[in-house]
Order: C-alpha cells, then structure tokens, then sequence
C-alpha cells in the first residue's frame, strides 16, 4: 500500500483538532457532563421563533446559495450595505476562506499568544508563519499586534474584541486609534463573536467599507444557536465579493439560514439573555470570590477567574471540575492559563458549578 | 484605496458561482417557481423520524466535531469500520477538501468533459491543472479517464457512477475491471451520490480499505436532506485521516448530524421514496415520448431527456420550462447538451411539468 500523494503541505501538517469536544470527554468518562460550561454556548437557549423557522424550513431543499434574505437583512439591522456582508459556515469558516484568500507559504500573519487557535490552525493549514505578541494585563495588545505586523511585513493581524478566552476588551475609541499604526495593505480580522454582550463603545466607529478590516460575527454566541453553522462578515465589497472565489457556495444549511433570520428579527429575545448574561457573570463572580478566587472583567459570555497560582494548578481545578461533571476550558498561553474559563449558564449550571468548585480546588492543593 | 493583497492564486480566481441557486431565478422572474425539478432534490421529503430528530436537537450546542455516532452508524450500515468514514458539509465540502488536500499548483486531475461542475471549482480554486475527457454514447469512460490520468501523471480523478448530468451507469464490475488500469497512485473520487437509486450490483466490489478508491455519497439526495449538508466519504484510513488535518472540525450542523442518524436508521421510509422515485422515472419518460422527446435510461432520482436538437434548442426548451414556473436544468458540455434534465417530482409536480412542456417545445421551435 502506498501512501497517499498528499500535497507537500498537507502532508506536513499534523491530524489535530483545536479544540476536543464535550461529546469526546463524555465519551471517555462514560458519563455525560452535569453542566456544559466550556464553549460559551448560550445556555439560555435560542429565540422561540428561530426554533419555528428551522423546524418550518423545507429541508429537502438546497439553501439559497447567495443567502439573500439573512444578508439583506443584516445590512439593514446593521445600516449598512448587502454588498458590505457575507455569510458563512460560523466563524470558524468565515476564518479558514479569509485565511486561503490571503495567505500562503512566505506569507505572515500576526496573533496574539494565547488567542483563538482556530485561526492559528487554519494559517498552519495554508502554510502562512504565524508571530504572536504577549498579552498585556490579560488584554489583547492592539499596537504591539500592528508594530509586529509592520516589522513583518504581515498580511493578516487577528484581534478579538472582547477577547476569548479572558473576556477583557479595549473601547472602540482605542481601537479606532490604534488603526493609525495599521501598516498599508495589512487586513485587520477584527473578531467580534461576543460584541453583543460588550458596552456600548466597544464597535469601533469605522465604516463597513473601510478596507483596513474585516469585521467577523456570529450567531453561535447569544443568539444560541452554535450548532446551527452561522457567522457573517462585515467589510469593503472588494473583500466580500472575494470570498466567492472560493466558498462552498451551497454550504449554508437551509434551516440555519431561515433560523438566523428569525433570530435577528426577535431583538427582545436578544434583551432577554442579555440580562441573564448579566446576572450569571455577577453569580461567577460571587462563586469564585466565595472560593478565594478572582473573577476578571467581562464583555462576554464567560468569565476567566484567577485561580491564583501558575498553569498546573489552573489546569488541575479544571480536570477537578471535569472529573466532578463540570464542562469549562481554560486559557492555553502563560500567563492567561493561570485562569480557568466558565461559560455563563442558566442557574442549575452555575449551582453545580458552585458545589464542585470547593472540591476541586481542594484536590488541585494536594487534598 | 488599495485593492485586497489576495494571493497569486485567489486574485487569478473568478468571483463566480458553480450554480446558480433557484432562489436567484425565482427573485429575477418576481416569481416563485411552480415546481422545483432542477437540482435534483428529493421532492418526497425527509423522513418524518430525522425532521423529529432536527426538531429536538439542541441547537445551542456545537455539534460534535468527531460525528462520532453518524460516522459509526454508518460504518455499520455499510460494514466498514469506523476509520473509514470521514463526515463533511454535503460532498461538496468533502470534494473541497480532498482537492485541498490532494492538488496544488502543477498538478494533474481529470474529470469528463460536462461532469460535476464544483469538483472542477475546486480544482481551480487550488491551481490544479484540469483535463476532460469525452463522454462516450452519454456515459462517462472509465478506460479513457484511466488512459488521460495516467498520460498526466494526475493525483485524482473524478467519475461519478451513475453519472450526473446524464443519470447513465456502469456496472460494478465494469468499473472494477477498469480499476486495474488505475495508475499507480492516483486516487479515484468515485461520487456515488445517487447510488440508493441504482441497481443492485453498481457498487463496485472493493474493500473500503483499498488506498486506490474514496468513495462518496450523501443525504442531500434520495433521503431528502440537501439543506442539511451531510455528505461522507468511505475509503482507506490514511486517506480518511488526513480530513482531520484541514477540515473544519465544529463545522457540521448539530440538528443535521442528529436528522442524517434517523434517516439512516429509517430505511423503510427510504424503500418508500425509492418506489416513489421509480413511479417518477416512469412518468417523466411518459411525458417526453408523448411531446416526441427521447428519456434517456436513469439509475438517479433524475432523467435526462434528449430533446432531439442541438445545446441551442435544448436550452430553448429548458428556458420556455422556466419561463413557465418550471425550474430545471441541462448539461453544461454538447453533445449531452441536447437534453434537459427533469429530476423526480411528486404528481403534482410532474403535472405541472407535462402542462408546460408542449408549449415551452412549440416556442423553442419558433411558435
């Protein structure tokens, strides 16, 4: 048997996947999770009429390969134009087309250490090099991002605001700013996956078409709706248009695209879980602080708490808590990994993250 | 402003669609369409089983990125093991990746000339060098795709038995024949996306193991799930686990894996749809020898009709159907271009068809 004639790239790449999922953990406890507190999922589910409208899609049928209907009308929520948006497969997919259109071997990309890995997977994947920058104060570092950036010639920076996995933010304002230093022809992938739980202040004030940025969102956060495969872009119509060079064109699951249309519709529904966002940060705030630890920030759907020494005690807290049926994740990158990392949820998750918590903590001291 | 810094490679691309969507023809005409014979959905629907099982997934949730329960109950429906099922986002996904993974710029692949048209999107879309060869008496040509891949030195060819457009098939043992012409080292992507429709004995007799072959199929046809984008791949494990090196992992639906397990376990919903698909085929063929038309034999859920001109008439046909509320398409590449290609309807469908027909002919003959 001969091996397969991959392509020299393909073949140098390695068979991982980013993140292991909840279903594998479970699968190698043998016993299903007590509450799932690790993907910033919305616990507090997806609006009724979003529900109505997947279950009333004709399935038998192809999706509208131009996603009309959702991209008209997240222009018109957004007030801009149709040609300023795309949508695709989640973010996770809007990320992989960006990164095939923009980067391949010799070319440079610049990350945060410590920031959302898919991105880093899919720049491997197109045999981009990738530079990343320390946090600062547990915050993404825009000038240090866009300095590296010019040092290297990159054409890609990726920044997250709110950031994931800290929860931590800059203001638009000091984004707006920190533009300026953006190097000519670099593309700023501006990740706002939980902007929708940020102060107002957190969009930077700069038009859909400014060709400096792309700005990435999704439906998988408080729209609750993860599983559904849902993300858009925002950005000039010269860097939209190009993802149809390369996308799967019929790749958009038909009831998530009528699913996300309703979801948008239903703004009250958005209202709702954001209050239950609110409450839940302020209840994981109180549960750490009742433990010795400490919550930071958030303008998110999680929160990153301290828990006070280095990565190998965060990490066993965590394997406590997942040992006790707790999903949550944690930061990979030092000094961040100093923290663990708990989705907001409903409040029987976060009264079963409070019971574990004690004994975890004390497993992870030595008992 | 300064256009986007694409790659070499992207900006030589076309922003173009392998297909335009119904959905864009029904806003072009300010109509919709009467019947939706044109893209070779199951207009029979899903089983009412996976519609439940879509219904009661939670949507809040990633799906599980291993697709650990479909790839297994896949695996046993076919009696293969689990290392030989890869799951993707329809086969268009899958066709995607085994490019990205297979074909750089230099190298070799070769379809038919008039076959699948995203296949060959996506060979351009990673700088592979496309060669076609002709159809022969309205079916593809294994010996003469074996002869070119091995005249090229090609990594992949592509065949997909049946054929689509054509809806034509060889024999198992036909293509098991010409297998042993295969160069050494090219990777056959056999489409058997219609496969559940052909006659017994079209699937060619080869372990799933054999590194020469991956094979391809999917729910978006005869079980009625086109808008879940659920398609798998079946071949030999080192080829199934390089997926992993470059898929999108959180990428599938949550709702489609869950509907795609109930189809699955559904079979008796699926003979039904078969004997539906049968009564179709019958009927098509009815309706085209009484407008003096030619059906052409089917092992899909579609039928080419051989119009009895040239590509210039058939597309008059086919644009008086349309004119009429009647979506359906044609080939691409002459001389199958001579026929249109109705997929199977219910009655009411089909009657509709048979009411439009005469007078899209009369029109295309010049009234």
């Amino acid at each position: 048997m001969t091996d397969p004639r991959l392509t020299p790239l393909a073949a140098s790449l390695p068979s991982t996947v980013p993140f292991v999922g909840p279903e594998a953990q479970e699968r190698a406890r043998g016993a299903p999770f007590i509450a799932r507190l690790g993907a910033n999922e919305s616990n507090f589910g997806s609006s009724p009429r979003a529900l109505e409208a997947m279950a009333a899609a004709d399935i038998w049928n192809y999706g509208d390969p131009e996603n009309f209907d959702l991209r008209a009308a997240l222009a018109a929520h957004l007030k801009v134009d149709t040609a300023n948006i795309m949508v695709g497969e989640g973010i996770d997919g809007l990320l992989g087309y960006i990164v095939r259109l923009f980067v391949g071997p010799g070319d440079h990309v610049v990350t945060s250490d410590g920031a959302y890995p898919t991105f880093n997977y899919h720049v491997a994947g197109y045999g981009g090099t990738l530079h990343k920058v320390p946090y600062v104060d547990d915050h993404e570092d825009p000038g240090a991002l866009f300095a590296k950036a010019r040092e290297t010639g990159a054409k890609l920076v990726y920044l997250a605001n709110p950031d994931n996995p800290m929860g931590t933010w800059h203001s638009g304002a000091t984004l707006s700013r920190a533009l300026d230093d953006l190097p000519a022809g670099n593309l700023l992938v501006l990740d706002e996956a939980y902007i929708e739980c940020a102060p107002s202040g957190t969009t930077p004030d700069i038009p859909a078409d400014d060709p400096r940025v792309i700005r990435l969102r999704t439906f998988s956060k408080v729209y609750g709706m993860a599983g559904a495969r849902v993300g858009y872009a925002i950005g000039a119509p010269a860097v939209i248009d190009a993802f149809n060079k390369v996308r799967n064109h019929f790749g958009m699951n038909r009831a998530a695209q009528a699913g996300a249309l309703a979801a948008l519709a239903d703004q009250p529904y958005l209202r709702t879980v954001l209050d239950q966002i609110d409450a839940a940060r302020a209840r994981i705030a109180q549960i750490a602080r009742a433990n010795g630890l400490t919550p930071l920030p958030s303008a998110t759907n999680f929160m990153a708490i301290d828990c006070g020494g280095d990565g190998v005690f965060a990490r066993a807290v965590l394997d406590g808590l997942i040992a006790r049926g707790i999903f949550v994740r944690m930061p990979f990158a030092a000094p961040q990994n100093r923290c663990i990392r708990i989705s907001c949820g409903t409040s029987a998750d976060l009264d079963a993250f409070a019971k574990a918590l004690p004994g975890a903590i004390t497993d992870a001291r030595g008992g």
